[in-house]
């Protein structure tokens, strides 16, 4: 981080110092700011995270999911506690902000509000959840999972691509897989609300020229594993009259998915992941193909006219073709909307700051959509320097971020004094 | 070889049972009529091979290059020998007959000239060339072009999937690599003429309702490799205005060589073989994706303005994208044209039979590629059914076979007494 924060201020050099601490708990061997689940350098940096909470002056327990939980104690031991954070793992060639923004903000907003003297009349709970980011055994969000009474046995046993199962990695990690399915201390209470501060990951608000965002909903994803069954034939003999070509069936997928996406609303994309033919031949006509693909929004008439549309485009540009085309849609995630009173508060607080803001829909998926199914939920968000994440280049100002830690602070305090909102 | 030879005769019969014979010689560890070169069942197959022609009265060695050669002397020893032939071995999966055909055939033909009492003028040489299907070490052709001199020291460094050398196997195989460097045996020699019966493998043969084709000339080969460099970006994250999605650039290259293929003359083709993309992440718009291809033609012309064709056309459609394209193109083989002269003779013969037939290009490669080098060289296909090659349901009817043979001896029989022909 040698860039200078364009504003300087005690919170933004504290910030500062905590990025640039957590992220020397790296895998020196992988390119990036490397710190993926169950990994020595996450372990190494959670003891870091686990006493920066208690310096902070939180209660800081590991619970049976493998969660960091700091406890902040309120004034009235039977007002319904508020939860916050987010996670400080990364994706192999990561950055240093995605998720790392939501723990290391949520611990300076617990120091500003105990700085200010102020005693919260509700708890205020920090969490580090576990593991955010999809990993080997091809699950996310463990930790919020696991909170929402999400993760099953079933997930237990996933095999990852080294060969150890889910609930091995857990074990290796030191963790009882059976435990962690159980919501782990979050059993029985009903959280007053949920609201999480994030890096937009995307560039509306960088755009737009806004340093806040609030979010108004966390996209649902539809994924789309196609595949294309032709003939496979010699390249040199067959004449193209006469083919049945899988990977050219699949190249007017690939542009109808695009199309789809094109001409969507605001906040719909559409993405072909990958493709690939099963013989590798130099001289062969591809005979059978796969694509994966898939599909996010939040507004769920587009999804599922995009589904319908792409279903009828891709299996008739096949037909033409004389290639079998069969679709199978999963849904990753449901769209999650944000609850409105979270929201309401968050712009009452942005608009008493005099700063301009605007909602913000999520493309990307967040440890608040599990949260949510616990209690009302929001999310804050920070311009990401050219909407770059999942890579090196990740940037967000320190001034940017001290910004939507001040933001988060009071709308802490605001949830903490509402009693009851939508 | 269940099916019934339509017309039975002596000549059928035997090349019925010699199919059947050669047929035994496999992998049974892999699909269809497996026997790749260099391994146990082609090395085991070959002493069938080199006793069938000893039976059939031909002198017989196995020269360096690991061609089987048989020769049936003439008698003048001075006149420029005749050679005919094609390889035993097959692709992994393959069929009974692609080249096979060419050697039994041969034997046959020789059978036939012996029986009918006519001692020919020339030499006539048979040869089972060494591993003429592209093999793992990605050459072809091994004999066919040791003779043409073609095998250079440099193939022998070619490292297998395996990791060995083909010289390696070559010595393991029982030869040793640098003898099989310097055109063995036909050294000095200038062979009055080349001619290899097939099977045709495409289906001009069989739409047109015909028993023979006389080959007009072999398709020259380009290959391509496309290389797409756009962002790699988060897909839930980035808008679709702002992507460089190199798959989407891939996709459009796979159309555009679809479309040059279907409009070129009677026997251009162009494939895309393969597409892959460098991330499997399930949430990444793909940043680097390569493309493999090749077209194929026996017109040099459409072959030359395809690729500047299709460079433009990719190169547009990836600039639109924000996608960078690089292309780069290798000839696999050149165009080569059948001897006009060895054509001639094959169409005078096939017309005294009263039997119709056609020119037919070949869109596959072939022995006969290299032997054109050394010396004027024809080809005769027989039809394939559904021009079905490089798979166990390959297959020509025995009867069809016959007439091949029928036509290959009679076009020997007349280029031993025609002196001088272009």
């Amino acid at each position: 981080m040698k860039e200078t924060a364009t504003t300087s201020s005690p919170v933004v050099e504290r910030i500062q110092q905590d990025l640039n601490s957590l992220a020397t708990y790296r895998d020196d061997s992988r390119p990036g700011w490397t710190r993926e689940v169950f990994s020595e350098s996450y372990h190494a940096s959670r003891e870091w995270t686990k006493r920066l909470m208690r310096e902070a002056g939180l209660d800081v327990f590991q619970d049976d999911a493998g969660n960091l939980v700091g406890r902040m104690q309120g004034r009235d031991p039977n007002a319904a506690p508020i939860i916050t954070g987010s996670h400080t793992d990364t994706v192999d060639g990561g950055g240093r902000f995605d998720g790392i923004v939501g723990v290391l903000g949520a611990v300076e907003a617990v120091r500003n509000i105990r700085e200010s003297g102020l005693r919260l009349h509700r708890d205020l709970i920090v969490v580090d959840f576990l593991g955010e980011e999809s990993n080997e055994f091809g699950l996310s969000c463990l930790g919020s999972r696991a909170l929402a009474g999400e993760l099953t046995p079933g997930d237990m046993n996933r095999v990852g691509t080294r060969g150890n199962t889910l609930g091995q990695a857990y074990e290796h990690f030191g963790l009882e897989p059976s435990a962690a399915l159980g919501k782990p201390w979050i059993r029985g209470t009903k959280p007053h609300a949920y609201i999480e501060l994030h890096v937009e990951q995307g560039n509306a608000l960088e755009q737009a020229g806004l340093g806040v965002g609030i979010v108004s909903a966390i996209s649902g994803i539809d994924r789309l594993l196609a595949r294309f069954v032709g003939k496979q034939d010699h390249a040199g003999t067959r004449a193209m009259a006469e083919r049945h070509d899988a990977m050219v069936a699949a190249a007017s997928a690939v542009l109808a998915l695009r199309a789809e996406g094109c001409g969507a609303p605001t906040h719909g994309v559409a993405t072909t992941t990958s493709v690939t033919n099963q013989s590798h031949s130099p001289n062969v006509v591809p005979g059978l193909v796969e694509l994966r693909g898939e599909v996010r929004s939040t507004d769920r008439q587009w999804l599922s006219g995009t589904r319908k549309r792409l279903a009828e485009q891709i299996g008739n540009a096949a037909k033409e073709l004389g290639v079998e085309a069969d679709l199978s849609w999963t849904t990753d995630n449901e769209i999650v909307e944000a609850s409105r009173g979270v929201q309401d508060i968050a712009a009452a607080v942005v608009d008493a700051m005099g700063i301009p803001w605007m909602a913000v829909p999520s493309g990307a998926t967040h440890d608040a959509v599990h949260m949510a199914r616990l209690a009302p939920m929001g999310m804050i968000f920070v311009p990401s320097k050219d909407g770059k994440s999942h890579c090196p280049e990740e940037w967000t100002d320190p001034a940017a971020i001290g910004l939507g830690v001040e933001v988060l602070t009071r709308t802490l305090r605001q949830l903490d004094v509402t009693a009851t909102f939508n």
